[in-house]
């Protein structure tokens, strides 16, 4: 972590996450191997753990440590507005954004509930909301921009904005680094951002609008008919390289998930698991897997959502979720379940007897 | 509660059963229709947490609570040896059952490591297994016999015992009753009961015995066609009435089922959910399904095992397990995980703010 250079917005974007890029590492290959040993000497049939067992020996590999300890756990919720709202494609208004953020600043969204039953902190960050949000001591204000361009009639953003969101992540995680992180949550907010995402979505996958483009919150037929024209008119009107994943990110993306990919970036770099939400937080993982393809084994999919898109976005990433439980509300939730299997898996592999400690046969 | 009569081993099985059955009443449509007008007034678009939703208001109903809370979490293991272990069905020597009964008593077992992750006591019950197991604080001995007889060549138990076992499983719920228990998870552990549950789930759903036998603790391809022969040996021998689950029991069944049984069929009557674990556990509560449809409503299944059979068992229970995470090992495993899904979808309904509370605006 302390070789990694600090992210310089000023920077140019491509340099600066090349550079993000190249401070991650492989898996270790040796604490997997020890984890992967361990896992047989403990009092069970080998394997009859199921995921949890190759869960502990990922961890193990992601932290360098054959008996991995998921003591801090560190949730970040990024919440930016989107230009592209304009358009009619949410059910609910802008303003919900910084109401959402003040409800997460005062404890009583989902997340704050969830982030409680796994023990871990919640830290939400303005990114580029839309209204000014009264400082709080429990926000991270870092606002890009009042909330990105519309994308079915601009970019919705420029590169060095693209920069500082980026940054924005890296710097979330360094700060909370130094007050120790073993996993990381990666989830958002943002009214219109399931618009933007299907934009990116389709733009890295080929996939078409109606592909990507779900209900969100609650959109009627109308309004789904509505979000699928508005994400083929930025398709059109941008014509994206799918080998420029910055690009889309400038042109399609938004602030949030600009920041969602500094935070997965760095968690890796350092050696921490990044577990992803939703539709949203799979996108920015996906952004970061094709400018990165080493983070792919840091990341894990928490859960599959119903948000259609989601599972075009699951596949490209090559993951397999750990949850199907119809959810679609973002901002963590999904993310704060699969952190508790997180936990149980690297605490069976730590805190079991193994068949000689316990005195138990082992197969005839 | 206090209006159940207490279970009497010496009384006809069939009658105790009936009594039993008789004391469990349907879900509280008041309290679930409170709890689900509450979900829509929290700060997250209606639906938008899926199944934890569907979940909060079914433990509504069980509960009779509008605003149910899981505070004192029950995990039972169940633990008895099978006759049929001695025709070469389990991987594993019958002294193990003996073994990780110990194990789970000191704590070394993965149950006792994932208890710790739900905050739940954990009650292990000897109801029949072959080695004594020295008298230990927290191990209830309640042995209805030193494992059950062959079901290849006799039944694995007399009607008396199936009474006895069943009354165990009473006894154990109502005896931690007093000490609070708002959910019980229901595990178990036997060498060899994947072959008596094959039988069982075999004999109540009609399926063929190589659609219900799966390698269990890792049995090779021999091992299964043996298990698979034995199975049907033993419904060619017994030729059991699937309407009649008690017979099914008696001559197929173990003890640790029948204690799950009583358990489960008490567990409801107090108005307490039910979590089941694996293929054991489920086919378990289907035979409490089938002598009492009531309980239907107070099950819950945690997760689809690996276990060939047990996603046949899920069918005819009707359920949908909460989790899909390749575990096979049984011992309430499982169930403790669904236990945290429960428990966060209590917490959600009871702890989230609403919009009013939050002052966050509606659709628009």
């Amino acid at each position: 972590m302390s070789e990694t250079p600090a992210a310089d917005p000023s920077m140019n974007v491509y340099r600066m996450v090349t550079d993000l890029c190249a401070a991650i590492e492989p898996l270790d290959r040796q604490a997997m191997q020890a984890a992967r040993a361990r896992q047989v000497r403990l009092t069970k049939p080998p394997g009859s753990m199921g995921r949890l067992e190759d869960l502990s020996i990922q961890l193990a590999g992601i932290m360098a440590r054959p008996i991995p300890r998921i003591d801090n756990k560190l949730i970040v919720v990024m919440a930016a507005d989107h230009g592209v709202a304009e358009e009619g494609v949410s059910a609910y208004p802008t303003e919900v954004t910084a109401q959402m953020v003040r409800n997460y600043i005062q404890g009583g969204a989902a997340i704050n509930v969830l982030a409680e039953t796994v023990g871990a902190r919640v830290v939400v960050v303005d990114v580029g909301v839309k209204s000014p949000i009264k400082g709080h001591p429990h926000l991270v204000t870092r606002s890009v921009g009042p909330g990105t361009g519309n994308i079915a009639r601009e970019p919705a953003m420029s590169a060095q904005q693209a920069a500082e969101a980026i940054s924005v992540g890296v710097d979330v995680f360094d700060s909370e680094s130094s007050r120790g992180v073993d996993v990381v949550a990666a989830g958002e907010m943002g009214i219109a951002n399931t618009t933007a995402t299907a934009a990116v979505a389709a733009a890295l996958t080929g996939a078409a609008p109606e592909e990507v483009c779900g209900r969100g919150t609650g959109l009627d037929d109308e309004g789904l008919a509505r979000k699928i024209q508005v994400v083929r008119r930025a398709l059109r009107l941008h014509r994206t390289d799918p080998r420029d994943p910055i690009d889309v990110l400038v042109k399609l993306g938004g602030f949030e998930i600009a920041g969602l990919v500094g935070l997965m970036l760095r968690a890796a770099a350092a050696r921490v698991p990044v577990v992803m939400d939703g539709f949203i937080s799979c996108t920015a993982g996906l952004i970061a897997l094709r400018l990165c393809p080493e983070i792919s084994e840091y990341l894990f999919a928490a859960h599959r959502s119903t948000e259609r898109g989601h599972s075009l976005v699951l596949k490209s990433l090559g993951q397999e979720p750990l949850l199907d439980l119809r959810l679609r509300l973002g901002e963590a939730s999904g993310a704060a379940l699969g952190l508790y299997l997180l936990d149980a898996a690297a605490r069976l592999l730590a805190d079991m007897a193994t068949f000689e400690e316990a005195g138990v046969s082992g197969p005839t």
